[in-house]
């Protein structure tokens, strides 16, 4: 049974793990303040080339979206966000948990643009509501789909002009930024929005994400809310350790290119096999619609999620390839699916 | 430069970091549900020897304490600690930032007894107050001293009689349960508590907690309360593989005993150079009275707390060993300890 | 100018009023344990014809809700309500503050059913999740529709078998159970519901709303969580007296009926003008749909709430009667409204 | 029967209840947006001399200090008090349900010095431990002290130059600013705490707490957050009209001048009748030590707690005089307690 069930399958990328070993026996400060974590933000500061932006790295997307929202919020703000949005759907209402209303705008293809903030601000008029005062969004966003550079400035523009913070949940922006379609780099983030996170999990790490803080006002202290969360590990080298090893050379963007590649072939040989895809999803998770005895048959194989229903006998299913997807199993899955098309119906 | 900051300065043991490479390329499942993690929970119960308990396994002590305190409690509902109780001090109010109070005990040797519990029940008469419903214990405690099998029955009988739950954080209990002093087994924490954790970060693990629950009435859907906290880690295998390699053998309490052994010849070898100790701890942390001038001297070659000024001369020191601490590290500090004492003065 | 915006611009009944007078001077107990709120609390079970409830009397309607709320709901527990439910709506995020997120069912007439609750509940399928607990509704509506017994019925049966908690929100609850189309009582509700409010403020009081807890798993340390949110009152007296002036004799249902019969008068007055209505509302809230220069005509002399636009041309506005709303002030605005109609256009 | 317990046992003040049926049958807008509001709102700011404050009316103590901490505070922040503070003793833990720790300093009298904040910023040195930022204190203190100008002066420039908020809460401020030994005016508030509330509960309304924000950094949005809470009532006239009575004429200042002349009538005559006090209390709460058999002779005609047991014999009692006890009862008291001396022994 191979899965394309998520891109968290598989441990670490081994130069990683290798890394953990040479670093093991050395002594050096606990919760965040070894020499290591220091490397690695600074590497990623040049890598965004700001100097005057915070980093912190957390160990998951949950903690890390948790942590920094209520940390920029005063009680009686609210976040605005897509209704696919990951922390309205998949993290069991961490951000209410933390005193802080989501409010859920309608979408299509998993982003916001101006006009529905803009409605969301409409419709909060005065003291009986929350007050809307950042605005969520996730590129890639949670069904595969990017923002191009253009819609990020928009939304960057509208925020700055109506007194909003923006924040991305980076959790796949490894995949994002590395999409053929993809016209933005690390340093437009740092440039366009008041904090984003930089997702190692989910791209070749055993755990980590890295937070930036660009807007000054949002950087006071946050290391309080890091250890009141329970998000400061006392070996934070496990962290700083892994940071380095992805971006002192190019691993982490090695990584998303390699999975966006595998997704790419999927995406092409499912195309030209004659499937539709539910969505336009140019980053690793794909949504192809297969017929529901092909769906089954490929379970015999493989793992992933049936995502949605489309009619009596189509649905559309999740695929999500990896940095550890070997170009072995995509094609034999290709190949499976082809000979499975032949000798059925 | 040695470091007897802490027990958390060196990554983990080698044996640890060989399972995570072993078996970094299989697929398993996300989020605590893998196999790795379903074997470590398995083995806990046994040598625990309950199957009726909850295991779920995290990230950091923190982490640990605020999901369990706050999904056990209602909001009206409040902690006893002791004053030194790492909640109390150490955690940023991450638990009252959950909405609880924790009401404080004073305390000398760091650990609580019936009657100082019994004070703050009596203290707390009506809905005016908030209502004790927890009692939070340390084994070890914070500075070092730990509850002998009788003293924790007493407290048991107490919490039950009371209707109080009962609450061990275990950061440390490796080093507990290997003292010398020690005489309760895993399986007595198990029978007397309602719910303890069993401390990885602090005893060979990269990180890592095992919380286990006992008492039925406080199991239900804790794993919506790690998710919301942001403790569910997409790689749950992280922490599965590390406590499955810790608890398969005995490498859990081989490790603790080293520990012990190490603070063990600290404590003789300085006792016996005339020092006397600020509290008698008999686990992994010692507390010497030493000459101010001693202290600075030893300060060019190794980092430790100074922990508190006792007059005008002399000060305790804070000295940790851990799994890692080698004993030509020990025998050098007492080397350099005693020539000092000779040299200087 | 007279005003149609609200049932809560006038003071509070004369009769209210007189009763604060006679027992101003009598020395009673605090918070809730005095006389006159022990006698109203009797009287409430009476006519609920339930022994076996609790009763408290809070000040207003978020503050109950947010009170009852947070005290029956784990921190993972989540609310279903409406798209228009009030705490949805208009009371600031005060459920989400206290760490609870509300799922909202989209609804036409404010009112929710088994097959929407069981929408919400499909959805819910794990812990990455909030697990759906308890379900929110109101009676009457925030848009004036009203429950009828079958409905409420149906709705608990499901409850019950889904392990949901129901609770209704009772700020206007005189006017629905005062309705011509209703065929409940107050007893029905008691039987029907897990909770609910009796609405004070809205009908005659000067504030005040008596929470009834029929399930008595939800019943358990109340006055803590009364206390703990800010609402316990220290001159309790000043609740007890109100409700028990409303429910001495039949206060509270004549001056429910009396808004009813004003709200009636006007719906059918400009139902025969000729003008349509945006909803069925039954209650005391009325949302005629007219002219635009008509209802800019009907500004000069009258304030109420432009609720929504229609088309072009038209809008549908917000007209509320309540226990002060004079059947001369009614039958002037009419005249006013049949003049404008004459005159214009 | 005779109540010395408190200074809520009575309604409210005649012309306050005169002011509610004459004002009765006027509309008026709600949440505290009606006329009545705004002029006690601009009264007050006369008699604080301070036009650039904001003020804002609740119901109750704890509402008061839950709303305000919550919304001054970021989650990491905590507040400093007296470990007498009605806060941390008498209010269910409301503050830390918002999520804030409170640290306690020990005191004797009631009162918080710098030398005790001090000592708790010095405890306080990183991110592992919760950033102190707000004083608490009350005037007079939970125990009948009051603070002198002076004092409050060193606290103001304490705080200012620590970077903390001072607060005040004024439950009795009427009583401490009337004392006898006070010499400070409510325009000293204005200019030295960063806010304040001055409590109307006690000293002759049916509730309303008036709280006063002199910090500019502390205003904005506050309306959220009492809508937040449950804090904004429909019929806020309820409050308005009660300040307005209040502050009009001097009748806040004439009540608490009569309270206090009542507590010094007593503590005059207690004391000539040979009896100690517990403590030194210059306002309406008065602890004198009584001989047991005393106290449960008075306890047949009287009801007041039994505050602390002093030796085997004798206890402290509190006796509370409010602007409705009369001298009658006064000197009824007085002469019984004699009566009881010659009587008895």
């Amino acid at each position: 049974m191979y899965s394309f069930k998520n891109d968290y399958s598989e441990g670490a990328h081994p130069q990683i793990l290798e890394a953990l070993i040479d670093t093991n026996m050395e002594q050096v400060e606990g919760y965040g303040e070894d020499c290591y974590t220091l490397k690695a933000v600074k590497l990623l500061k040049q890598r965004i080339k700001r100097n005057d932006i915070d980093i912190h790295l957390l160990s998951g997307g949950t903690q890390t979206n948790l942590t920094a929202l209520s940390a920029f919020l005063r009680p009686h703000e609210a976040v605005i966000a897509a209704n696919t949005g990951h922390i309205l759907v998949h993290e069991t209402g961490a951000i209410e948990a933390t005193g802080h209303k989501i409010i859920s705008a309608e979408v299509r293809d998993g982003k916001l643009d101006s006009a529905l903030i803009k409605s969301a601000l409409d419709a909060h008029t005065d003291e009986h509501m929350v007050k809307p005062k950042l605005v969520y969004i996730s590129n890639p966003t949670e069904i595969g789909s990017i923002y191009k550079k253009r819609e990020l400035e928009k939304l960057s523009q509208f925020c700055k002009a109506n007194n909003l913070f923006l924040y991305v949940d980076g959790a796949r922006l490894g995949s994002a930024l590395c999409s053929e379609e993809n016209d933005m780099e690390l340093s437009d983030l740092g440039m366009l929005v008041d904090a984003f996170y930089i997702g190692g999990t989910k791209n070749g790490a055993l755990m980590g994400e890295a937070l930036v803080i660009c807007a000054d006002s949002l950087k006071e202290d946050f290391r309080f809310h890091m250890k009141q969360k329970g998000a400061l590990l006392a070996k934070g080298r496990l962290l700083g350790i892994q940071f380095l090893e992805l971006f002192r050379d190019n691993l982490y963007f090695d990584l998303a290119k390699h999975t966006n590649r595998m997704a790419g072939l999927l995406r092409k040989e499912i195309s030209q096999a004659g499937y539709p895809f539910l969505i336009h999803s140019p980053s690793n998770q794909i949504f192809p619609i297969l017929p529901n005895w092909l769906i089954a048959q490929l379970q015999v194989k493989y793992s992933f999620y049936v995502w949605e229903k489309v009619d009596t006998h189509t649905s559309a299913i999740r695929l999500v390839t990896s940095w550890a997807t070997t170009e072995d199993a995509v094609w034999t899955f290709i190949e499976d699916l082809k000979n499975a098309m032949v000798s059925d119906h």
